[in-house]
């Protein structure tokens, strides 16, 4: 089918882990714009037309949204270590750009679905002893007020019906590529990639701590599931579901699929980290699960993924 | 007492109807440095620093925040109708600028009080039947979206503990001067203005339509308080009480007080109008009540107060 007849999709944030295989994942069954703040490379997906740009440009903003789009995919973000280290930036790209972005995209009149790439770290820490559907939401780090921010923005552009906007809460991501991330939990990628190297690494969490974990390749399905979802939660915003794994647990299995010993891991607890991520209690998700989302379904399906991707 | 050895105090939207007069009321017992984008005229109260610029600017809020301040009252915003003429101004200003000028002034590391003039808009419309501090947010306005943004953003700094901030839903004060403010509700200060000179007004809203109110001499009044609170609820945010005022009830209130015939108003109802302004439920405000926030108390003496500030 020629690619103007495809049903177009906006994904930002194309050059990251997830948008690259997004754009892949969408490149068969939909004309894709893929931007991002670095050089991209899709020369072999005809279908797919790469932008790059700065978010905070509005130039690049009107270039992208050029042409109206069915769907808008916005994971760009300036993660919650970077947002730190950068503040201003990190304001204005995720909140200010995000703000302009969608109200672009709405600006066509068709009423655009928008899949938000929101993130667990709306939630906070300390966290309570159990995380539903009903946790308030109390962030900690300004990347987590800022994706909450954005949530509402979202809610309110799609209860005045210019958008059919899903803010997604996305848990940890594995096993994202071992580069400068500006992500404080680098670490539960970074554990992979050493043990399949049979490196050593020093882990900034205890063996007890508990993460919510979901491979790319669900991830990817669950933002395609997203997009042809038709029966929205009236508040536009879902919690994914996660798989709640230890960190020892995690280092076995990891170390069981590559042939490796699992004590080239070892465990240099940062309280600070362990808090923010190595203490993540039960999770349940009903309104997700209703929905027919679904995390990797066991660890070693989860590290399956993981390692298949590395 | 000299100047620099009184608590110092930032009031931004200084040159506003409730900006003017909370500076002339803290300048007796606080330094103020007062921010408008208009010019303001405080000259004759020498505890007074008026600074004129657009909070866009990263110098105007440099040069506001320079001196550390024990408090950061936050009035500025581009209000609800401005913000749908002008939404990418209203973003910068009423989110950007906001989070910029809270980061600003927490920079000094001494946790300022920042008290902010948040929104019943917050609530959107339609209202259920009963409003109170349980009601979930549902903004259909814009400005009422970068209100609960602005809100999020205050709570989780003041849970990171840079500042000790409280966000304050204002509802409808009256009277405000009689120029164009960019705000949808400006019928419910301009039947003030009109019955006051016998003049003939029609009101965009039914007799039967309800409104929560509360006069400019009682909200100066709740500000001063707020600044002095110490036992602020968790998520530092507060629904402030209003008296909740049947339309029909306030033209012959004001008609009695300023001896005009009542029947100078006439009804049109606009039904946009209505729904955002005009349908608000009682309101149960607990949380302030307990903190000792109160309204005008009755409907005979809000009028007397807007009429005594005309």
């Amino acid at each position: 089918m020629a690619a103007d007849s495809l049903p177009h999709v906006l994904v930002t944030g194309a050059g990251g882990f997830v948008g690259k295989a997004l754009v892949r994942a969408l490149s068969n069954r939909h004309s894709v714009t893929a931007t991002d703040s670095t050089a991209l490379d899709f020369s072999d997906m005809p279908d797919v037309v790469a932008i790059t740009g700065n978010l905070e440009d509005p130039d690049l903003i009107a270039a992208i949204t050029a042409k109206p789009c069915a769907a808008l995919i916005h994971l760009a973000t300036v993660p919650g270590g970077a947002a730190e280290a950068d503040p201003a930036l990190a304001a204005r790209i995720n909140v200010g750009a995000s703000m302009a972005l969608i109200d672009a995209a709405a600006a066509h009149g068709n009423c655009p679905r928008v899949i938000f790439a929101s993130s667990i770290a709306v939630f906070g820490d300390p966290l309570p002893d159990h995380v539903d559907d009903e946790t308030p939401l109390k962030p900690m780090l300004r990347y987590g007020a800022h994706k909450a921010m954005v949530e509402e923005w979202i809610a309110t552009m799609t209860r005045r019906g210019v958008i059919s906007g899903l803010s997604l809460r996305l848990p940890g991501i594995v096993a994202r590529p071992l580069a400068p991330s500006g992500m404080k939990s680098a670490f539960l990628s970074n554990v992979f990639h050493a043990l399949q190297a049979g490196a050593p690494i020093t882990l900034p969490v205890s063996p007890q701590a508990s993460c919510w974990l979901l491979s790319r390749h669900v991830l990817v399905g669950q933002l395609q599931h997203a997009l042809r979802l038709t029966d929205d939660p009236a508040d536009a915003r879902l919690t994914l579901p996660a798989l709640r794994v230890i960190m020892g647990d995690l280092v076995a299995e990891i170390a069981r699929q590559t042939g490796t010993d699992s004590t080239l891991a070892s465990y240099m607890p940062d309280p600070a980290i362990e808090a923010a991520f190595g203490n993540q209690p039960p999770l349940s998700t009903p309104r997700a699960d209703g929905l027919r989302f679904h995390h990797d379904g066991s660890l070693e399906v989860l590290v399956a993924h993981a390692l298949a991707e590395l």
